[in-house]
């Protein structure tokens, strides 16, 4: 493939990533806004991150979403976890599996790190209007 | 649930994630290996990780697997990569999961983490015997 | 113990750790915060952090305050940093001795994580009307 | 050397890396915002960081702008990191250099620390009314 | 104070925290073994960290060794963890002590950073012939 | 460009920070121990990381040794800290720029890393045969 292959297959993969409206090009709002300052940049995460590797098989869009929050969350860098919330319920994780996926960190990376993404969660669900459904625990 | 029940549950939920045979018993191990020093903390992995987390619902034991391998490459803890490869292996995901899960994580944790991960999954395929399928990739 | 009953011993402790006033409910407001995502996240925190592992013995509240303040700031995290300088305070440490610990982690963590955690317990000390009482430094 | 000869040096040292304007005595304004809570940190950075260490042969100020640069954006401490891009723009670096280190560590961190990180870089540049110079990148 | 002031007071200050016998000059090893390669670097240990950050008053030695010790857990700097219980154990920490600083930590790091320090800790207690006394825990 | 020109691109590049013995081919000894679990990282790091970063103008090799080599001390992650002090040195690094390099980041990551790298250091010199010239340091 040459550069522009991947680009347009980067764009391609992206966008099963991505909804019509708000949040809709966030990966390319980043692209936008590295323009002045490093352009290759947004061009390696189109073809290198999403031309390259999330268009590999073996996993589903679900599960890269949910393997790529789990680094977030551990990492705690939370500007990428919020859009990261975002391209994972686009591509079809419930905020139930993603919350839950929080919750299996606790015992790894310990509560501060859960708490914070709990908190960037929480803003992602409202400005999309969606919640998580309530659930009986343990008595 | 009072502790004996939580213990009894995470046992029980542990068994899922761990085979008859040589690596069976990795974390009754670990329990074993902590008894001098600090038996609490095996009991605590017991009633606290596998009887009230792993045990809740809404994510698959091989989601709660690949999340927890996610969040340990990341992190570069690599004894207890190997450990959640041999039980990510035995709750049913398969040698091209975990591989691709690594693969996933290149941009959002560098090469270095990912190196260090795949020489721990070759070390844990090779005791298991099992391998990863080749698959034509991009050319 | 059963839940309930590790519940209100963990609530029991947690009121060692704060005072009636202002931050007096922080984790309670945590744990109300966490209402809709992820109630059982505040409940762990209860029942397992402070149930379970402040309620040992072998260390002081003070001790024990000490000890979480100094994996927060080496982590970086800094609004369970802000919590604990709080709950710290109300467990008996004198300021001095919070900021001593955070001086005493310059050669183990180099000062920018310290230049940040002094920052939070500039804005903690200053909301409590506590100050650090000065000493005089080598010259 | 005693310690005000220590400090003198490290105050020398550190006029190096800072323009007379607006930024110009940020780490002066860190003495000062330190003077109540840690006087003595504020002179350990002159003293020991700009006086011991900045102070040594081998590395040119721009190497060590560099090498600093690189290890704050891996470790993801932004206050500092805008610190020393600004450090490093005075001591020689152009913003072409800074920018392309970032870019030099996207396989070695992956890219949320790079993001971040160009996101403080562009504020800084923007205060300083420097640019990147455009560059024609592969096609 | 000049450098030989510091230096002196320095080593002083060490010895509290090294015993006559095998590990007694663990900190001495390291400037040897530093000597051919960075001498300076053993120098700013003694001088700056020991020398000091160390010799302030404000926290007991006992206070600074749990510190450090719990900083090295979080950041699973373990050749450093397994120096710092021998130091901590000769200024007067009991195992039990140290043990249960990690045990604290499990909220704060998860479970990963914990068992691996109880790996190195086993090591040390079991190379300086002390155990940690039994305690009942919860039933 | 297609991926054979990208590849092509990053051998010859990778070959101006390889020797002709010993550790000449130590990436592509990566390659190879890569083949039978995840032939298409070794081809990543060729591709994406040397064929596209690496060949980027505006840092030299030596820069862009310095602030990998950075970044690598400031991770923690040994196995590739010792490939990149090989890469540096045959970039044409020099050892006392390397061992400064550490140096200099004892402010920012505090003396465990600093440590931990400068025995890194110390074994790829000895199996090169290099040396840190003395200096003088200040008494």
């Amino acid at each position: 493939m040459n550069n522009n292959e991947r680009y347009e297959k980067g764009i391609e993969k992206l966008m099963e990533f991505t909804t019509e409206n708000d949040e809709a090009s966030t990966h390319l709002k980043i692209v936008e806004h590295l323009k002045d300052i490093a352009p290759e940049v947004g061009q390696y995460i189109i073809e290198f991150a999403y031309g390259e590797i999330y268009t590999r098989g073996r996993l589903t869009n679900q599960q890269r979403a949910l393997v790529t929050i789990a680094s977030l969350v551990t990492q705690g860098t939370e500007p990428q976890l919020e859009l990261h919330i975002n391209t994972g319920l686009t591509a079809g994780l419930t905020p139930e599996e993603i919350v839950e996926s929080f919750v299996q960190l606790i015992p790894y990376t310990g509560f501060p790190r859960i708490l914070n993404a709990l908190t960037v969660a929480k803003k992602v669900f409202s400005q999309r209007g969606v919640a998580v459904k309530g659930e009986e625990v343990h008595s």
